[in-house]
């Protein structure tokens, strides 16, 4: 087993435990047997089962902040950390797949679309965010960083949500409409819905709980390395999502594990946003009207004005240009005693995104 | 103008400041003005316009335990838990309405229905949810009891949403089955889909908003004024549904300002567990038949039973039999010095509910 799969073993290998103190505090209330039945079968559908990439991070940047192998305790409380961010991440699918009409996830069905769930699947996911503040409580309560963490989910949850919202507003189910599109409000869906949750989150989780403070002088600089995080996870969280989109329209699906679908599916994506600003009028006109049509067709059509307006090379220079920043970025951090931020907590997220192909 | 509507007014006229400090911070994080402007008719459409009765139970609270007048700077803390209860109960009403496919809601269409709106309710309702934090955070950050004001909301969500899930399990909207209805399960449903949001949560605010401490001695005696409140308060929230259910029933429309339509949409109704209970085989037959079907014959059938089991008989003894031991555990509480808890906050809720009419 390579070290990867191991951490990734080990963290999968915590779920169940944590799956049952969140089920087992529902008959200390009272709850009847059925509801009990209906939580932990929402617990099984919708948490594990993804790539885990969010709430591994947790883990792995506490042990870079350590130094250290983390031992028992370190690792048991960034373990519930994690996988309390895997349950924000549920959360949100469940709901953001009712709102997008989505049919499938992760090859089974979404949660509202299963057997007997249907709008239920609203309060479901209500209660995996209320699963997120049992845990806190549980472990946390007695830690000075408790209402940071508590903070930080809160905070994170309102983001996203506007995230969301401006999502649903720019690229409506049943309205197809580019002249809403821009790349600007791109990056501001992508900064809101997915890299706070997905970047930021998972790292200042574990910054919380190393102890890393909220500033301190080094090198007679006052360094503020919640901000510097911040800085440097939103573009890198841009790029992670750029870089899905250009995968999903050019990954080979037996690569990518899935067939992309974002133009049939009119999504605001890096590339039909970038095609828009390179476009000719007729170029344009073709995008207009074939864009987010249920119709491989058109979809074909969008696909040639895509290559027409030369979307790969455009790709290639973005990626050349983002991961010199962001490497010019990380060696700007300053480096010292501990308790501070450490760069390879940026540099191991970048070599792991870093010309990913699937 | 009556002492009950100058207090009605001033809760009323604070909102508007309430709602534009939650939509002020949108700008700060680059949202556009289309997102602002749904959000702020996301809150003017779901968050007034209700009877207030919990928001303003917090200021109602606050200057019983207070003794004297609050001052402005108490007043306006008391009143932005007060919104926040308001907003939490917004939430859950805009979700439970999808959930329950319920059609209106104050007079005009559930939220969901609003023309444009449909499944983005989902997002709106977690939005506002976070307006919530947002505002504990900028009020209350500095406060000793802040983390306590958080996990009073956190607690208080996930309780609800059991008590929403055992109401779906029990009651589905398609599935008419009074096997599943009994008094036992809905005593569990009410407590928890209602009881603790509507009369614990705003009550605990106000408590620790007042420097009530978890514990304290008071002639000889150790008192847990919180626990002393909740067990007074579901039971009070108990009374409060049950007497919302008998309305239902018996009130005349012209008083009760709505059409009572709980037989029609197979509610987990006391008057359907109690009639259930006294029913003979046939009178069970002409339930288990005509309840919960979209037809004014089969309702008709339905509370013809009622009427043959003795309902209003029933109902009048449960009313003065809870009355009675309500009355008997305020008693009961060991009033003393400042800081403590008052017979008065649970007697003025008592009184505003006894034998009401609407």
């Amino acid at each position: 087993m390579t070290d990867k799969a191991a951490k990734r073993a080990r963290f999968e290998a915590a779920w169940p435990h944590i799956r049952d103190e969140l089920i087992a505090y529902l008959p200390t209330l009272g709850m009847p047997a059925e509801a009990i039945e209906w939580y932990r079968e929402n617990l099984n559908y919708n948490v594990p089962g993804g790539k885990l990439n969010r709430g591994m991070a947790v883990v792995d940047t506490a042990e870079i902040l350590n130094g250290v192998a983390l031992d028992d305790d370190e690792y048991s409380k960034a373990v519930v950390l994690g996988w309390s961010v895997e349950l924000a991440r549920s959360l949100f699918l469940v709901t953001d797949d009712i709102m997008d009409a989505t049919i499938t996830r992760r090859g089974q069905p979404c949660w509202y679309r299963a057997p007997g769930i249907g709008m239920n699947a609203i309060n479901d996911a209500m209660m995996l965010e209320s699963g997120i503040f049992f845990l806190l409580k549980k472990h946390f309560r007695n830690q000075p960083y408790y209402v940071d963490l508590l903070e930080l989910f809160q905070d994170t949850a309102y983001r996203t949500g506007m995230g969301q919202l401006i999502d649903l507003i720019t690229a409506p189910q049943d309205e197809v409409n580019l002249s809403k599109f821009s790349l600007d409000r791109y990056r501001l869906i992508v900064i809101y819905k997915t890299a706070y949750y997905s970047f930021y989150l998972p790292v200042a989780l574990a910054m919380h709980m190393s102890g890393v403070p909220a500033s301190y002088m080094l090198g007679g600089q006052t360094v503020e390395p919640y901000k510097v995080a911040l800085s440097i996870l939103l573009p890198l969280g841009e790029y992670f999502q750029i870089q899905d989109d250009f995968l999903d329209l050019v990954a080979p699906p037996e690569v990518l594990g899935k067939i992309g679908t974002d133009i049939i599916n009119n999504k605001c994506s890096w590339c039909v946003n970038t095609a828009l600003t390179l476009a000719t009028p007729e170029q344009r006109s073709v995008l207009d009207e074939n864009y987010g049509r249920k119709d491989a067709a058109a979809e074909a059509r969008v696909k040639e004005v895509f290559e027409a307006v030369g979307l790969r090379e455009h790709y290639a220079k973005y990626e050349a240009d983002v991961y010199r920043r962001l490497v010019e970025m990380i060696a700007d951090i300053p480096e010292g005693a501990e308790l501070t931020l450490k760069r390879e907590v940026f540099t191991s997220f970048l070599d792991k995104i870093h010309k990913r192909t699937m």
